[in-house]
């Protein structure tokens, strides 16, 4: 009798809550993502590989994208976040398009290449950062003469997961040339001076390129006298002129410098966190898992999960790129930390 | 030999973007939700079974889900947002608990039961609003005379996705009352005025309750000469009096007024919508779907589905209340509209 | 020898600081307004007086000024804000003008004018605050049938002082009305749900008018239970629905209610500030000062005086209505505040 | 009759605001400060004289005030700020102090002293902008070995005419270095990225010393493809790095690139203007008066006077330093601009 109660619901659209109450609100996030390592050593020789036997013209991006084992379909590298590596030949280029996720582009290896964004072309060395935000124009050129491979990073899994993803491909293959190069750079790039003539023109940092000259003076600039974070390290974050907030609303950037020797507290916060290694050797324990890492490896640090990063060296810094959801959660009240201890 | 290539990329937690393009950047969301109305009529009948057979000891609360039919797991009622229905009596209390997920209870039917929230009992009568943020305490009470119905409203669905959702049960059956009745909704309650000695605690609105009385009198204040929206009516949104936004980080709440014969104009937007029909008779066209709709009926608008509502009376005004995750869309620069025909 | 230096100095714009110091750099701030209060009964008369010996048409507006006696020159209520009592016979009207001075009327006796301003009438009765910000055209007519007399608040003092008052006459004596009567009221009035298809027009509150009769029911809903101000009594703040914020960028206004034998705690701040008595008999006092006061008197409370309210009735409320540049303080980062004990 | 009741209104603290109207509400501002420009040519060797007749003890800061003639009681250079030439021998120091006032110092001549802002020495060097907000203990030391002077820049006028103003003297003549010599300046200086373990301690910002260096670098990466403003050249608002707005609540500083030849439109705003010439020569047309400017030279825009800036030379570039009152005019929704033609 109960029984045909439930089998009634069923065609009315209902359900028992009772039924489905611990699943639906567990007692912490348990992250269907996992501590993860992508090595770089083994991975490049696959990058190479696909650009010789794979065209742009295939392949919209030549793109490995960094798969959590715990999250494969749709795959994705955290929880709301992806990364992927990307290779461009000299003479290639790559299609114009614009989506409403935000990325970005971190340059691992090579020089000569530009990505054009909404007209503008932005050089690409190692250590820059490339926004390319939400409903931006953007497409790819390498006039260098050796392979350039970058890390890509978007928020599509977020984006999908709030059924809000937008995607269009520019009726040619490049976009023409409508600022000169760096301009989105040069305009904001020294001493906090900001144009007083232009006004923000969206939700996003209006830099399209933060320069790892840049980037290097900054850690340089400051002395063993700031303390910093005792979880991670020096860790300075790419901020938006207009506002001093996150480079993107779902997406925030940062570089931490580790002193040799680091060997950082115990902590985790509810934003899912990627990590590219700039520079050095160590480690990040992540819930009692060892990532081991050197330079260009990438790590997946979940949400919730607890980690604290080591400097293996004792005498060189080690330098590290992240980026995380915390924007998102902040603006939602959603974000939440506490120290605790990883293990391992 | 290509081959060996892509099956290679797997042990290193790789794969080629190239293969998955297409799915990952559609061109435009097509939510799994699909519009959907629930009968007030057909389930109204198996709420009251349930409170004769279910205890509220078994059940820690007794609550229909309002599943739509593509999103059966894990079940939601639109992407981001669950509705349910849920079912006190005279003399019942519900566990107290509290969680990170933002919820509030719209009520459908009786009087008498309370909720209490971090110690402050909050009446609850047909047409008023009660808010529950994200991680305050909350219990219920029926001190009534017979059953009392509400429209339970959360967020897990996104906080889920978010993987930010925490939960924990009260150490007794109920909470401690520590503040007298209401006192969160009578000292903002009129005239726009707000205590001056009183600061903002959290993200969120601090009004406890919005009682149906001044709802009411909103709508009646709002004379023939006030235009309203083409598309929603005369549209009124529940704020906080902190900041004149939605009275949760996550969920917006409106009350609509549809004049007699009003017959809307069509559009779509990002955000995803679930309405409760407070008064009156009429149709939503969603995406071709026609939804008839009477009172106490819940129904469904996907992210990005065209809709216009209709009010079939010629004479009376129809009201409906909704809900959304607008507040979200627009923090994250993911907000986009447009107008459209939803044909039907 | 030195003298000639400094003779010189004269001839080149400059001056040597270290003959001013003092006066420029005080310990603390000490305002030219001194503690006051305006006498409803001995003023009353006036104001009738010149409603028969002076016509609107000779005086654009029938205003007395409440000056304080420090500020006799130019003339000013408190530092930064100006109060004056106004009177309009039956059958009058006043000029329509616009002035960048922020301004807003309380009104004291009489019923059956109306203010319009852009375009709205906006109907006047005692205990009504209505705004006219900035740069909005507004003008009076009184089609009631016994003098009207309220208190009419401005900004100019401060505006003046930063050097950034403009004024403008209308071409006509009333301007055309556009909108119909108290809808920029009635729009926002009800339960904090705010019309969700208007958008700010401007840094100030869209309500046209906060009707007594809304203030007295937030007076009447908060019970004994509501602690309030040790200092300001329930002290409730009217604010802009768009922001939750003050009414206007530079003036805040709020409502007193002082229970019957209350007997505040000093305190002082650098805001300044202007009250008016809407109900009851009791004392502030003010630096040493006591102003004793009853209904519809007005008094100083200079920036940075200390002061303390009294309400001399062990059986009835006492009501004010104060205003204050506050929300100057506190935007420019120069608000102050401190326990003390003003004496007397 | 009538004069006796005039007469009658004094005594009760009452005037007619009729027989005061047009003073109160003039049809735009007229600012008492007039255009002017101080000689650094004259004014220097005055500075030399007093460097070597009066003594860091006798005179707590040893600065000619450069005195708008229309702004002599109290002296300032426009209507809320301040301006004045500090010289300090080496050897000397001056006395630890704090002021409500916010101020800065724009180094013009020489090396080797430095400014100690709550416990943090900060080297000053030629076009450095050093920082010292509102009650932030600060003091001068110089240990170089040729005098240096700097611009001297304060809102005490305002801040004095808010009756906001609030002093106090060190107990000692100098206070404790607490922090190494220019972190603050150090932590936020590159890249647009900020530390983020530093939370934001007030209301403004946390750089203590934006130096020449750096200033001087962002004017030359902006090449000329960047229009800038056709009335202040390329343009350049010192920021905030946690907000993105003005370096304090009261003051934006800004930084002028004229190009060669440039001959720029006419605007006035009513926000008055403090400029000094950091290099190259030209005049700036206000309100019909021409001031000739060269290196080192002050001169006053006041405000809603319009103007308009000349560089002189058609080989060189003219670099401007400004401040103004614009933030409080923005902040207090009173700021307004239009373009217009100063004649001459």
């Amino acid at each position: 009798m109960t029984d045909d109660a439930y089998a009634a619901l069923d065609g009315l659209g209902a359900a028992p809550l009772w039924r489905f109450y611990g699943n639906l609100f567990p007692a912490q996030p348990r992250s269907r993502a996992v501590p993860y390592r992508w090595s770089w050593r083994d991975l490049r020789p696959h990058l190479l590989h696909f650009s010789e036997t794979l065209s742009l013209h295939e392949a919209e991006r030549r793109v490995l994208m960094l798969v959590n084992p715990g999250l494969t379909d749709p795959p994705a590298t955290v929880n709301t976040l992806y990364a992927g590596l990307q290779i461009i030949l000299p003479g290639e280029t790559a299609q114009a398009h614009r989506h409403t996720s935000n990325a970005f582009r971190f340059v691992l290896e090579g020089e000569g290449a530009h990505t054009t964004v909404n007209g503008e072309p932005v050089r690409m060395a190692p250590g820059d950062l490339l926004l390319t935000p939400g409903w931006h124009w953007h497409d790819h050129t390498h006039q260098g003469d050796a392979p350039m491979i970058w890390l890509d990073a978007l928020d599509y899994p977020m984006v999908n997961a709030l059924e809000a993803g937008f995607y269009e491909q520019y009726h040619q293959r490049l976009q023409p040339l409508t600022r000169t190069a760096d301009l989105g750079s040069r305009l904001f790039l020294h001493g906090r001076l900001t144009p007083a003539w232009i006004e923000p023109a969206g939700p996003n940092s209006p830099v399209t390129r933060y320069p790892w000259a840049e980037t290097a003076r900054a850690l340089d600039a400051i002395a063993d006298d700031a303390t910093g974070s005792e979880v991670d390290g020096i860790a300075l974050e790419y901020t938006d002129p207009f506002t001093g907030g996150p480079v993107m609303p779902t997406i925030g950037c940062r570089i931490h410098r580790l002193r040799p020797g680091f060997d950082g507290a115990g902590r985790r916060h509810t934003a899912s966190t990627i990590v590219n290694v700039v520079r050095g050797e160590g480690a990040t324990i992540v819930d009692g898992v060892r990532l081991e890492w050197s330079e260009h490896d990438t790590f997946a640090i979940p949400g919730w999960a607890t980690y604290r990063h080591v400097n293996a060296s004792a005498s060189q810094d080690a330098v590290l790129f992240s980026y995380s959801d915390e924007p998102v959660m902040r603006s939602l009240g959603l974000y939440r930390t506490e120290p605790g201890d990883p293990g391992a």
